[in-house]
């Protein structure tokens, strides 16, 4: 175990910020729930962000950019939106500060007091449908494909590193319709994206399904998510897309004029996925000794350290691989740091979690080797210094695919099947994960269970095949299962 | 004319905003000074966003993210820093909104006032030395380069799309050393990869120079500038490097153990660029047809409109066309539209600044030719099909070469060099552009000057000789020429 870093076992919560701030992530900032994203941290945010966003542009996305502030009034245009979550905000209410005329240091002018207050948005829809109301005409204007990166703010009472935070980064697409089935479709398209972009570059399995009522984004028809399960057995709510249908088109009164002349309200869909996937990944993959970062999403792949340091000798042999790793697209860094020791380089590319680190000696050259150490397994090997380029190559695609399959296998382990309340409660206790449940589909139900065991709906699956079954709790019929766990 | 673009003879300001909506770069939002940065502005700024990123990475820097907020009690820390501009911002009393038990709609929870006002960052010095201080003890946690991608907000009293809004983005670099040599190097490696930046991909000469006191940045020791000049002979602040001295460390008590183990306080710099880049972009090249945008920040550098509409022939020699290009590097688009005629589309593209514009038609493919006509002249010739993907690519250098070329002569024959008062008030009311006189380092001269002139200081330029003269008001010695102008 690294120094300084809480065992899973003994304190999983603990281990997490431990892992965050260690592998210097993040840290606390003066300010209530408020992050910094330190840099190591934020590189790796800034190759998920690079890889979605080319992922959103090939599906035919643009970026834009709208306000930060939201007048007041919009956020109360649709009711549900409002009742369901957008209330605790940050509130503007002024807009300059003055000395004290009492000496009293620096205080907020009261004549600066604005006459709407502003809200930081928790989301951008309303003030987004309030433009799209004069972008759009006819059915000529449509679809709208657009994508916001940007820094939103929750007033969240209890905060964590990256999982919630008060302000957050993310991006949220907002799209707009001509026909019920386009937006449906386009809903469900990025569904499959974010499930894409999770499994093939986060390397973390999900299950997309779509949320109940009582888990549905206020202002939503459907709620579409994608499911994870971390290391501790509860689940993660890992993005969403919601299908919108016409509620914000009718309370921002956005109509247009089809191919038949006729006005009609617009569809709309809306999904975001945000910094909480840094806790995602990390939450899936890390160890005891560090972080585990995917090979597709690291900043840096590879890491050369000489032993016990730098020299010509070294420095050729470095050079050379560092040229052949670069030529086949791998990201790689030299450590020619002359004071620390290899064993301490060692633990510290561990606790980064570099994916591959090779070490280069006097006697490795000799024998025309290089020793390579895999961070997923922590296996080490000698490997010849001819055609390393290739080997750590491959390596990388190796490791890539067993983060993978290791978290998909902890996570198909973690899927159980349960017929009656006490196997659901026990199972809960015990291994937790995933329970795949018949409910009878009421919000009351669904609303007792939790209050019974912590446990909510993640999601009723898409692939759920419909069967005749009586719910967990109250024995009604069902037709379907769906899936309960405890979740972040 | 393009319809509905004022000419610049006729009101050149109305002319900048009709670019700015006409050529769907921004509009205005229901928020007071709060713009809408819509998808053909905002892929534009991720051009030059992407490019100067390259930039700072190549020279050592990395990303990171710090809150949005700031305790009001920071701005108050750096004495000067407040006072100097700090105090126009947008400040967080509450962070709750609820339902008006009186039926008004939603109103503020006055329950939920902050202990302390939040401040929305007008700049990130304050946050940030308050971080740094934790992670810098020693030299060997020296240098750090960091740079933040962000949104800030100012409250600014009169505002216009780009050039100054109450909300804008940026990025802010701060960086912290062990030596002032280390510091004052990094101010000026800045500057110099701002004005490469804004002569090789913007295309716009810029003079790099140093601020009086009265008009640097507050907090600053010195303020380095890149200062542009508009069509209108206006001068433009391109971009400020501060060379912040010590003031920020002392501040916020940021100490690090030297090499002989001597407690000392660290030294600082920051820097910024803006979306007012944009604006400069704009006013740089534009004319009365649209916009004009460079082909290195161009997001799309050619379209391919067929005349007068696509049919397979036609469609077959543009995916010939469109594979050359793109092998090349060249982004190029084809307009399959066939609603449009293509005279509306050339006004279009026209308006929307594409570089490039290929027409292919029926006649054209007999003669083996296709029509290339270039934005930046309107100049338009027959060129041979084979071998077309190498014209346009060293036609796209050429233009851009010329837009720089022509910027620099307008801005060269600009710069006029004026020993008494009465020139200098009679070029500033003809020509207008810089003014380069004898100034006597004064603020009480600076401040009367530009009473009687509207004329600032923009900077004492780098490559300014000492030379013995007069002030250009006082008659006082001088040992330096200044330049003046009127400026955005």
């Amino acid at each position: 175990m690294a120094k300084g870093i809480t065992s899973r076992s003994e304190d999983y919560s603990q281990w997490y910020n431990d892992i965050v701030m260690k592998a210097n992530l993040a840290e606390h900032s003066a300010v209530r729930g408020c992050m910094v994203i330190k840099p190591h941290g934020f590189g790796i945010w800034e190759m998920i962000r690079d890889q979605l966003d080319k992922m959103f542009k090939e599906t035919g996305h643009v970026n834009a950019y709208f306000p930060l502030l939201i007048p007041k009034s919009f956020l109360s245009r649709e009711a549900e939106h409002v009742e369901g979550f957008a209330k605790e905000c940050a509130v503007v209410t002024h807009h300059r500060l003055m000395n004290d005329p009492n000496g009293g240091g620096i205080i907020v002018d009261p004549d600066s007091k604005l006459e709407e207050e502003l809200i930081i948005r928790p989301t951008s829809e309303t003030i987004i449908w309030n433009t799209y109301k004069d972008w759009i005409k006819s059915y000529r204007d449509l679809p709208l494909l657009i994508n916001q990166w940007a820094n939103v703010v929750r007033w969240e009472l209890r905060t964590r590193f990256f999982l919630r935070t008060t302000e957050f980064l993310w991006q949220e697409g907002h799209t707009a319709h001509a026909t019920k089935q386009e937006a449906v479709d386009e809903t469900l398209l990025i569904l499959d994206l974010y499930a894409k972009f999770t499994e093939e570059y986060m390397a973390m399995p999900v299950i997309k399904g779509v949320k109940t009522v009582n888990e549905r984004f206020a202002g939503a028809v459907d709620t579409y998510t994608i499911e994870a399960l971390m290391q501790d057995s509860k689940a993660l709510q890992a993005g969403t897309s919601h299908f919108l249908g016409q509620n914000f088109a009718k309370a921002f009164d956005v109509k247009f004029l089809d191919e038949n002349q006729k006005q009609e309200y617009v569809w709309a869909t809306s999904w975001g996925v945000s910094t909480r996937l840094m806790g995602a990944l990390i939450m899936t993959h890390s160890d005891d000794d560090g972080l585990i970062i995917p090979p597709r999403l690291a900043p840096t792949q590879v890491v050369i350290v000489p032993i016990p340091k730098p020299d010509a000798e070294i420095d050729e042999v470095a050079e050379k691989v560092m040229k052949a790793l670069k030529e086949k697209g791998v990201s790689v860094k030299y450590d020619t740091d002359k004071q620390k020791r290899p064993g301490f380089k060692f633990a510290e590319y561990e606790l980064h979690g570099i994916p591959v680190r090779l070490g280069i000696g006097k006697r490795d050259i000799e024998n025309g080797q290089i020793e390579v150490a895999r961070r997923d397994t922590k296996e080490k090997s000698s490997q010849p210094i001819e055609g390393i380029a290739d080997y750590v190559h491959n390596l990388l695609e190796d490791i890539q695919n067993n983060l993978f399959q290791r978290a998909l296998k902890f996570r198909d382990d973690r899927i159980s099947s349960v017929d009656n309340f006490d196997d659901f409660k026990a199972i809960l206790e015990t291994k937790g994960g995933f329970i795949s449940a018949h409910w009878d589909g009421t919000t009351e139900t669904e609303i007792k269970i939790k209050e019974l065991t912590k446990a909510t709906i993640r999601c009723i699956p898409i692939d759920s095949k419909l069967e005749d079954g009586k719910c967990v709790l109250t024995g009604n019929p069902s037709k379907q299962r769906v899936l309960f766990a405890r979740a972040y």
